[in-house]
């Protein structure tokens, strides 16, 4: 079994990880440490530079398959607002605040991305997940994470933290990015991750 | 006259460095890049850690006496939000959406807060400013930038947007750490800068 070891501070986002590598029969560890990101408006920016300062700080990483992932919701009318910055900005205003935000607004349109920077062998790749939807007029659900209670996958009549790990699974941003590493990381066998 | 270089992309923080360099005697040099600074919560670790990349990538620096500030505005009803993030916040959001956030709050109270990291000789410190304040119900004067508008430093009847350069450097955060570096720089002659 391919082990893989995902760089995070975030329970949540191990979690979800590991329920959707058994699918491909892989095993995700854990490596929960803490590290600097920088400040970006692109994700796509943050997850390269996370990835590549992991494995200079901490050079023992270079000897086994990591992968960090950056992940953010970008709401239409907001200018793609709390976009890099949700974290703290879900730490700060919370899901009331992007309510508040929203009050009267007609265009509730907004997508979830996530950005997976995988590293093996000395090489980088990227990995990028999206998940179009709603934001609803009101919280809804306690599963899950983060902006998940207001945010409805297009065409869904659930918000994310309505519905179980598995289903979320089967929509998420992150199940995307993750499911495009699996399947390279299965080619990669074939030394085909990197186009070779 | 002594030179100190501030390193910054923005236009508006150079002018007013200029403007209260003069009392000093000093001359404050433009550098007009854009570096990478890291996510964090207290604008101190955001400013020492933007000091410390730009003299390891622009060793061309260490000879010159350099400077780099971070700014944000703190909010207390809102978890300190926008704080370290009150760039990316003011052009997704801008004032309009701090108002939106604050209608209905009583308690309106707010800081500005200023961190210079200065390098010279081998040796980085950190200065600080802070003005308290509340956040006003409406934007007012078209002075300045960013949450100038509405923000009113306490005891105040104006805006920062309402007052002059002048006036709003009697008052502002980034005056008071200003002033702070350039009276220990007027120390440095006497090698005091680092409490030597």
């Amino acid at each position: 079994m391919k082990e893989v070891y995902f760089i995070t501070h975030n329970k949540h986002k191990y979690s979800e990880a590991s329920e959707i590598a058994k699918n491909y029969k892989m095993s995700v560890k854990w490596v929960n440490i803490e590290y600097e990101e920088i400040q970006a408006n692109d994700l796509e920016d943050i997850a390269l530079a996370s990835c590549k300062k992991l494995i200079q700080i901490k050079p023992e990483l270079k000897k086994k398959h990591i992968f960090v992932e950056d992940a953010g919701l970008f709401i239409e009318c907001l200018n793609g607002f709390p976009g890099p910055y949700s974290a703290y900005i879900f730490q700060t205003i919370g899901n009331e605040g992007i309510l508040d935000l929203m009050k009267n607004e007609e265009n509730r349109a907004a997508y979830f991305k996530s950005v997976i920077a995988f590293f093996a062998n000395g090489k980088i790749k990227l990995f990028v997940g999206k998940t179009n939807g709603t934001i609803f007029t009101e919280k809804r659900g306690t599963k899950g994470f983060g902006f998940d209670p207001i945010f409805l996958p297009t065409d869904e009549g659930l918000t994310f933290a309505e519905m179980s790990l598995t289903t979320k699974n089967l929509y998420s941003h992150r199940q995307k990015s993750l499911r495009e590493m699996f399947t390279s990381l299965t080619a990669f066998e074939n030394n085909k991750i990197f186009g070779e």
